[in-house]
């Protein structure tokens, strides 16, 4: 099995100018077509740094992947560091010059004299073309190992990765390619990791395969389900034989697959059973009806919201009524299930959710502690209440809960 | 100087599931106090190659800080590869294993077993309190070297740095360090990143001190200025001259600083004006709100909103006239200024923003093509629209609208 490496190079990685999205990106790819990606270096704009981590690169693996670097100014090393790696010159090549000025010309500028530099490449090496800048690419060999070194600028590289880099990576490992991979994530939500982890036990044991990894965001777990085997449909079924059998464990805490997330879910539940929703939200103040609305297409189902944040907004746009307010106080079930019912009855929708609760991090008593909300969902003129105690920050705790919401919804509908 | 070096663990980094934001922000942190991070390592969960970056990173740099590995599962290997690499054996801690069951036991939960895993570390080495979370970190010393392993998620790990191991770590540094840096940033809206690049020429130069670079994202522009001196002063005074350079360039597009949002600016703005707003929102679906009580105590200024997604929300939630909405449609300047005045009037709020657009990626027309949004605020009774067509895809224009929703607001303030 090919392995690869990847390599980012530059100062702004190193004093957090720049989150490096790159080499995620890079793997995501490299991994969908079987090739693992082993280790990432991060090095800043230092010759030696770079060649060493080269060097281990080229001793790990079969194939490196570097970002960044190839700029026309004194701190892009990249060229220099792989030459010195590979023991060879570097040497003018006239096609990337003639690109480079090219690229000039096409926008009526005049070529600056240092970008002369960047048709400069390792003797032996070949230039890669780059349609959105000027900075070409380099391909590499040594020692029967593969070195691509690309733009640190994400579309400069995502473009010249998929237009030049990835079809012949593709077509390389195809042929040695030993085994085949298929990758699915099941996404669910309700229990903790550590539950999630008990409940399936074995399945997630290291030397199995499919391996199973589990990541947690705000409550959402993911599992990946990852297998190897000689032929690609072995692996699907691998794949997909393992993903029935969670489903079965899981039961209703799965909730998708993938990207899929918990608002797409509910969004294609209530436009498949053609049915509307509104919202009435204080404490998360329009992060539910905002998630319900990042899909395309909302309107078929999203019909609008209330963010009461005050009591009066409570009181004179939703209807409910100050004595309530006044004697269970704004964050109780009462109150809750008063906004909801409101709510579905003004928008005259199918659904709504109704959330009240302290996002702190004031507000807080020993009644009603920080991360106290009451979510509501009310349906066919029914509504049913929840209370719950989230962990954590500010945020974390407004997007808990706005997850929360949608996933009582999603066991509704 | 002291030199740090970062290592981020686990598999989901390197197939691309996960982009590691925590090295980024470490590496912020750590250059603030003239740290600089010289080395980034990512490593799945392999405990000889988390051994062999340990050992790397060990005689690298003085300071070594890992990210992820902390959790219960069977690949969670930063707590053994540690051992390992330290040679010593893992020892139950037990105040650790007290602080994980009443994590527990707080959300009335029983603590699963697999669990007290976390509350082992290495023989010699100190537990480091997790306050949102179950896994603990670690202090170790190897060699007169200090390592720092913290959990891979971002909440987690960034309070339990800045509690406990950024205080530790600036104590330790404050005696060797040769230069001092200072280090601020200076935020922009308004203006392109080119045209700001333009407006500040050779102040961007790459080998002036203080050393400026600029990062953009959804339209908010971030300068970096960045200052070194032998003493610490003079470094901070250097800033400071180029902060009031800058902003006596250039002006109003300046809008705070370091981590300051623009919607922390306009509620700060809003409290000392002691005034109060509303929002009418329509193809942002809330996420103009969402920004606005994202922080605390925004009950003081944020009164309520409404999300108005379908033309008959408007007409019945907002009162805007269906005659408007039929002869102008509602994506308009006529409907925007009525969703502002009815939302102010209605909420009896100071000011309020309307905002109808199109976010796509469906519904746009030649006259009325994706991205097309108006914006208006509403202010004593009168009421200003302006119109805007954002590039992009429905994330980012609906972003950018809100973004450019509180700069409006900002510059009436």
């Amino acid at each position: 099995m090919k392995k690869a490496t990847i390599i980012s190079i530059g100062n702004e990685l190193l004093n957090g100018q720049i989150v490096d999205t790159n080499a995620s990106w890079l793997s995501e790819n490299l991994f969908s077509i079987g090739i693992p990606v082993v280790s990432g270096y991060t090095v800043g704009d230092d010759i030696n740094r770079i060649k060493r981590v080269l060097e281990m690169s080229i001793s790990d693996a079969e194939m490196v992947f570097i970002t960044g670097g190839l700029g026309p100014t004194e701190d892009d090393l990249t060229r220099d560091a792989l030459a010195k790696t590979l023991n060879v010159e570097l040497q003018l090549n006239e096609a990337s010059l003639n690109q480079i000025s090219e690229f000039f010309k096409k926008r009526a500028l005049k070529m600056p004299e240092i970008n002369a530099i960047q048709a400069y490449i390792p003797q032996g090496a070949e230039p890669i073309r780059n349609a959105l800048g000027t900075a070409p690419g380099i391909r590499a060999e040594s020692k029967g190992k593969l070195i691509f070194a690309m733009p640190g600028v994400p579309a400069e590289m995502e473009k010249m990765f998929l237009d030049s880099i990835f079809p012949d990576v593709k077509n390389i490992t195809k042929k040695s390619r030993q085994l085949s991979y298929a990758v699915k994530k099941l996404k669910c939500f309700g229990a903790g990791e550590s539950a999630v982890a008990e409940l399936i036990g074995d399945y997630m044991k290291r030397e199995r395969n499919p391996l199973i990894n589990s990541t947690v965001h705000h409550g959402i777990i993911t599992l990946h389900i990852i297998a190897a085997a000689k032929e690609k449909k072995t692996a699907q079924k691998l794949v997909k034989d393992d993903q029935n059998n969670l489903r079965d464990i899981l039961k209703e805490y799965v909730f998708g697959t993938d990207e899929q997330t918990l608002a797409e879910v509910v969004a294609e539940k209530l436009i498949a059973q053609n049915k509307t929703i509104a919202t009435a939200e204080s404490c998360t103040g329009g992060l539910l009806a905002k998630l319900l609305t990042d899909i395309p297409g909302a309107s078929a189902y999203f019909i609008g919201g209330w963010i009461t944040y005050s009591n009066k907004a409570k009181a004179e746009q939703l209807s409910v009524p100050p004595e309530l307010i006044e004697r269970f106080g704004a964050v109780s079930e009462e109150v809750a299930a008063e906004m909801a019912t409101q709510a579905a009855k003004k928008a005259k929708a199918d659904y709504a959710i109704g959330i009240t609760g302290i996002a702190g991090p004031n507000g807080g008593t020993e009644q009603k502690p920080v991360g106290l909300v009451y979510i509501s969902v009310s349906a066919q003129n029914q509504c049913d209440v929840k209370r719950f105690i989230f962990p954590s920050d500010r945020n974390s705790i407004r997007i808990r809960t706005a997850n929360t919401a949608l996933n009582l919804l999603r066991l509704k509908l």
